[in-house]
């Protein structure tokens, strides 16, 4: 042992992992010998940008945390052309509800932003979810908030128009006691359109219109809103939550 | 008793709900005194076309089960826009989930074709899930189910134009080893339009467009599809699914 790691002692992956699980709710109602198992059988990767993680269909041997950066759940149809189903961050939990889906993925998995994962066995899910039902009441908790994000996702792609989309995507990256805000998007515009489940081409004449209507300015990846209230006025009518919504 | 009743012994209330509750998957895996609780403290109902069960954000007090008819889920705007998130007809159990959203509705519910519906006590659901482990687990299915459904959902309104979306619920209609079709919508144009995500002009343009690029032909509510192959190149493409399809 060096003097360097006298004072400070070099993490093993195992508890570095244990850190991580601790601070993340879905794992919080499971028994201490199934951490154990988790952060023996657990990996931590560091991938970058671009790589399929994996793809619609494909056999669910594993279900993944994310530690940093972005990944995008999609399907391909068979035309080729792809639908961005969900797009998630650090703290998100994906391909975990496998277990209940013939043990296969139901939509394919890319990172978009260079990230740190973990996954872990899914077997070891499938344990903990049919021997403690403390795990499986707090399963069916984490099942029924996606649920309720899908229904707000169709519901605004329902009502929505493609102006108001993108002001909805604005406002959740707004701090909510701002009345004026200047965001920076990090993602590429053609992924926040599909996100949107728009083309490149709605996405840039809508951001127009947003531009002339609901007073906001665009500079390259920075955008600005001058009024957030006005901003609001212009989305949230389209929508049954009351800004600033949690879901 | 009468001579006739001796015969055709009339059916209880409760032993008409036991057998409903017999043969519907939902329930197959409660203990034998859950199923008795619910037979005694459930409710048939017939409601009619118009009249709402519950709004969103109503107090949770009863889930529901519907025998027969047709029931819209819904949510409206605070501009007074109405998104219809999901058509539920016989069989479908709905408002179950809130037990896991602060005992309150996440949606409304309204009946849109004459209807008998059963309704039950939601403690009783939210006790069976919280003590039987058996019944989690199959809640779990039940829930990852209709998350599956709601992914198909957000995919097909990103991908499918307006005229394949017409196609896609036309083909659900279509019995997989007919060559050709006949159909008669029984709803109104304007809900098929709305359980679509477009407004009733788009729907009359795109079937027009259907008429003219994929064989189908429209009188009044009937439609013929004289061609099912055809009506399947033009429509899924824009799937990630093979026709015919079970989500």
């Amino acid at each position: 042992m060096t003097a360097l790691e006298k004072i400070l002692p070099i993490e093993t992956e195992g508890q570095k992992i244990a850190k991580i699980l601790a601070a993340i709710v879905f794992f919080a109602a499971m028994r201490p010998q199934t951490k154990n198992l988790l952060q023996r059988e657990g990996r931590i990767q560091s991938v970058p940008k671009g790589h399929i993680i994996f793809m619609n269909e494909d056999d669910a041997a594993r279900f993944y945390l994310i530690q940093r950066g972005w990944v995008k759940i999609f399907r391909e149809t068979l035309g080729g052309e792809e639908a961005i189903l969900d797009v998630l961050t650090a703290g998100s939990v994906f391909g975990e509800t496998s277990i209940f889906e013939n043990k296969a993925y139901a939509y394919g998995a890319e990172v978009i932003e260079d990230a740190v994962i973990l996954s872990f066995p899914s077997h070891i899910l499938e344990n903990e979810t049919a021997e403690n039902i403390d795990f499986a009441l707090s399963f069916l908790q984490h099942i029924s908030r996606k649920n309720l994000a899908k229904d707000k996702e169709i519901e605004l792609r329902s009502v929505q128009n493609a102006a108001q989309r993108i002001g909805c995507f604005l406002l959740r990256l707004c701090k909510t006691e701002q009345r004026s805000a200047t965001l920076h998007l990090a993602w590429e515009k053609s992924l926040i359109a599909a996100r949107l489940g728009m083309t490149p081409e709605t996405f840039s004449r809508s951001l127009a219109k947003l531009q002339k209507e609901a007073g906001i300015h665009i500079k390259g990846p920075t955008i600005t809103i001058s009024d957030i209230g006005m901003l609001v006025r212009y989305t949230c009518t389209a929508c049954s939550n009351v800004f600033p919504c949690d879901n």
